[in-house]
């Protein structure tokens, strides 16, 4: 079917959103133009507003509206003297809905990877370094995902802190909280048998 | 997670999006703060050109950035003197795929609901009345879905095309080309018996 080019060019562009493909964005290209054109309007208004406006904080690198974000700019978790590593915003999200972390961040915006083209610059590795000169941090928690990318990564972040007399450390791994045993993958069970713990 | 006002906004109007709630809108914002920003404001362009330069065909009443839609201009399609009567712009999509339908067609908007305010005037059947009066057709498909207002709005625009001496057709109804009879509900099944043809 060939639609009309205002319409084509929307159905697109939605496919720029993740998870979207020619199908869906037909979908939404439909719900869009039929409900309240105002609504559609406001959305684009908002992407508009948040391409332009968000940057990343210059201490954490996590998105921000303003040159400091509010994790970095308040004085009580900068206080905590410590530092949780994460590789993209939406892990700082995720950490915290839980609420437990009172500490500040640090945000990679990837892993070390040769192949895709980041090496220590573009994950801000001297920044970090940075950071934990003049932080005085007690910890600094390592909480990347455990490719062999991420455990690299991971392996130079550590050594970076114990140059730096900072103790590092990373989250447990095993079986999720609830999770029944008998619907765990080989390799979780064999790492959390292996790392059992005493009662 | 309290996100900064601008990401905040972006996750909430993403919701506008059918079928996004507010985890898929977290991480289509992420993405696209994530990947070349100028996707985004590409995306946000398509979106406002699509909001304030679609509207309807003033003949058919499909989506348009004319005036008149390509398919309404088109001199060979009005010579099939057949108009396809559909509930919404996707059904025209939908139609217009399969590439044998090579009339012109009506779009209702919708389809007769009391309930949510939808009368004959919401759906058009003046300007449809109209049409068929001055339009020398020979038939008129009412492709509508056979929900219970369906039936009913298809019961209604059969019995104008009577009044104005012109023939009213449906698609057939039935188990669909290519699939398995134990696969199929009770009620398409018991349909497609009482309605068997001849072989």
């Amino acid at each position: 079917m060939k639609y009309s080019p205002l319409l084509d060019e929307l159905i697109s562009k939605l496919q720029y959103l993740p998870g979207v493909g020619r199908k869906t964005a037909q979908r939404m290209a439909f719900a869009l133009l039929g409900q309240d054109r105002s609504r559609g309007l406001d959305l684009a208004c908002a992407i508009t507003a948040a391409m332009s406006g968000i940057r990343r904080c210059s201490r954490c690198r996590n998105y921000s509206d303003e040159e400091i974000c509010p994790i970095c700019a308040s004085v009580k978790r900068q206080e905590e003297h410590v530092l949780c590593v994460v590789e993209s915003p939406s892990d700082v999200a995720i950490i915290e809905q839980t609420g437990q972390f009172k500490g500040t961040y640090f945000v990679l915006h990837g892993r070390i990877s040769p192949l895709e083209g980041m090496g220590p610059e573009e994950i801000g590795m001297g920044q970090l370094e940075e950071l934990l000169r003049i932080g005085s941090f007690k910890e600094v928690i390592v909480a990347l995902n455990s490719s062999v990318e991420g455990n690299m990564t991971s392996f130079m972040i550590a050594r970076l802190a114990q140059r730096l007399g900072v103790t590092a450390t990373t989250p447990s791994r095993g079986i999720p909280v609830g999770s029944e045993l008998d619907s765990m993958d080989e390799g979780t069970l064999t790492y959390s048998f292996s790392n059992r713990k005493n009662l």
